[in-house]
């Protein structure tokens, strides 16, 4: 069957997305070619948030450039990074003077990328830190433990640009990165496929089983357990189970949770299935003291969510409660 | 195959998620049974907005319930109207001595309740006015006009509130909606079919087929003309084409555009719709001054969109320009 989405041409497709960001949030965002420039940013006097990424993961990650978020995001075409001269190009136009945090997902063609760009970057002596996040955990054993950047990267593009907002240094903000890099902890459940937008080719057989795959990665590159559909309340023990153990969550412990719908899910599972982690943390004695429930990261029409836990602290909260405005999140 | 949604039991989902949209937003919104209510209303000194409909269209309605938009949903189950007492509860509860505005959608299961609710309201000698939106046009010429109410509610939930907010009287506030009712219309396009959450049956039969509905109605009710999948420039030649004809719009006209995203259609496609709309319009000389780009009010995880224009003139713009915030809509 042909394939079933309104674009014009599958070349062109990033840029005219690009273009109808621009018009949409004129208040917002600036678009210029394939970097996503910050309004917030012209009258910046603080350290700033670089990322980059692939596009086709709408609203990610060009839908949290804004006040209180990032910066600017370098944009690559569907499911490929952008190239290391527009990574630089964007470290380049981000630094106010007070140096850049660039912050990446694990994930391979995005490191390629990002490590030709950090070159371009040292040669011409530019002040940045890089903060890799990569917070899947390994559900399979006997899998290989690849420690893919999911999306828990974009409650930290918050918190980050929330420490900067408040004046702190470039080393004492990534340092608040990684240490929140390093206390949290992600798994997909993917239960169908997407579709690739420019080929027409679904990633994968998912969709044509009775299964769910726990440990899929972000596009459904696979490495997880096939198992057959569970219920909401199933799913978030063995999902949230295995997040809290990695994180060694106690009573007592505060905890944030992410559950990001792929694409197909819908709201309503998505709050079903927070419903049952918050009452999952509770019976661990584990506080959920704030949270994100929605389309975050998205891989096209695909089937499933991202659970992601983070353990977090009262200086993590207070850096949370600020305020943000961007097209996909918004905090008062 | 087996239905493949997150959830426990068909008979709870309703009560599950707004348990989830509780826990989500505290700061913004408290659940009491099927009533969303927002912690705005409780120190309201103004009008105030009730609406109401059945789950399984999120975010509409319940995640537009906060400050500057709704302040209380009544919620039914999935698809299906609350009952008229808890409608009536909703505008006694919301009554803060200045009326209430009570916006319903055209649609018949939901009329019968907002007629019964009425009845309860004025026996009560409750000081209310009604708006119903119905802004869908009718795009088969053959076709019935139904007047059914599309997402364009949506939009005027803000509008509404920020009359309300700036002190107006419940005549002054209803009579801007009615404007505002009166000059907006919407089309769906339906490209593949929801499956029903509680029964896991799909509505329809769109999604055996290389074609596209145009004038589906909100559920996929049908009415509408089935064409081959256009390109998303062709798609909005036709769909823009007859709303802008439909309203008027001529050189000089301001105008609202929404691309609403009924579930599986991504943002990436509704950025494109978004882009090419703007671009249709300019072409005619109409400036699009204000819109709403995402999943607003969708039916599970359908394929297509619904597009709203409106006809907007200074004072419109200038109330739409005030701050919100809702789990699914913010404004600085």
């Amino acid at each position: 069957m042909k394939m079933k989405k309104f674009i014009n041409a599958p070349e062109t497709i990033t840029d005219e997305e690009l273009a109808g960001l621009g018009l949409a949030y004129p208040d917002i965002l600036t678009v210029d070619g394939h970097l996503v420039i910050s309004k917030d940013l012209e009258n910046a006097d603080r350290v700033t948030i670089v990322t980059y990424g692939g596009s086709g993961h709408e609203p990610a990650q060009a839908g949290f450039v804004g006040k209180g978020m990032l910066d600017i995001q370098a944009v690559g075409d569907i499911f490929a990074a952008p190239n290391a001269k527009l990574v630089f190009e964007a470290m380049k136009r981000a630094d106010k003077g007070h140096g850049v945090l660039l912050l990446t997902l694990n994930y391979a063609g995005d490191q390629l990328a990002g490590k030709q760009a950090i070159k371009l970057a040292q040669k011409a002596g530019l002040n940045f830190r890089q903060v890799v996040t990569g917070e899947e955990i390994q559900y399979d054993p006997n899998g290989e433990d690849n420690k893919r950047g999911l999306a828990g990267a974009v409650a930290l593009y918050h918190i980050a640009a929330a420490a900067a907002r408040e004046g702190k240094s470039l080393d004492e903000v990534a340092e608040i990165a990684q240490h929140y890099a390093d206390n949290m902890a992600s798994i997909t459940v993917k239960s169908t496929d997407a579709t690739h937008p420019q080929n027409g080719m679904p990633f994968g057989d998912l969709g044509e089983t009775d299964m769910m795959e726990i440990g899929a990665g972000q596009h459904g590159e696979g490495g997880g357990v096939r198992v057959p559909m569970m219920s909401a309340r199933d799913t978030v023990a063995t999902v949230a189970g295995a997040l809290s153990s990695k994180l060694g969550l106690a009573a007592g412990d505060k905890a944030f949770v992410m559950i990001n719908g792929c694409g197909a899910t819908t709201m309503m599972e998505m709050l079903v299935l927070f419903k049952d982690t918050v009452e999952f943390l509770r019976g661990k004695g584990v506080e959920v003291v704030a949270s994100m429930v929605g389309e975050i990261l998205t891989v096209q029409e695909a089937g499933g969510f991202q659970m992601n836990i983070a353990k977090w602290d009262d200086e993590t909260l207070r850096l949370w409660n600020t305020s943000c405005h961007t097209p996909a999140y918004s905090k008062e």
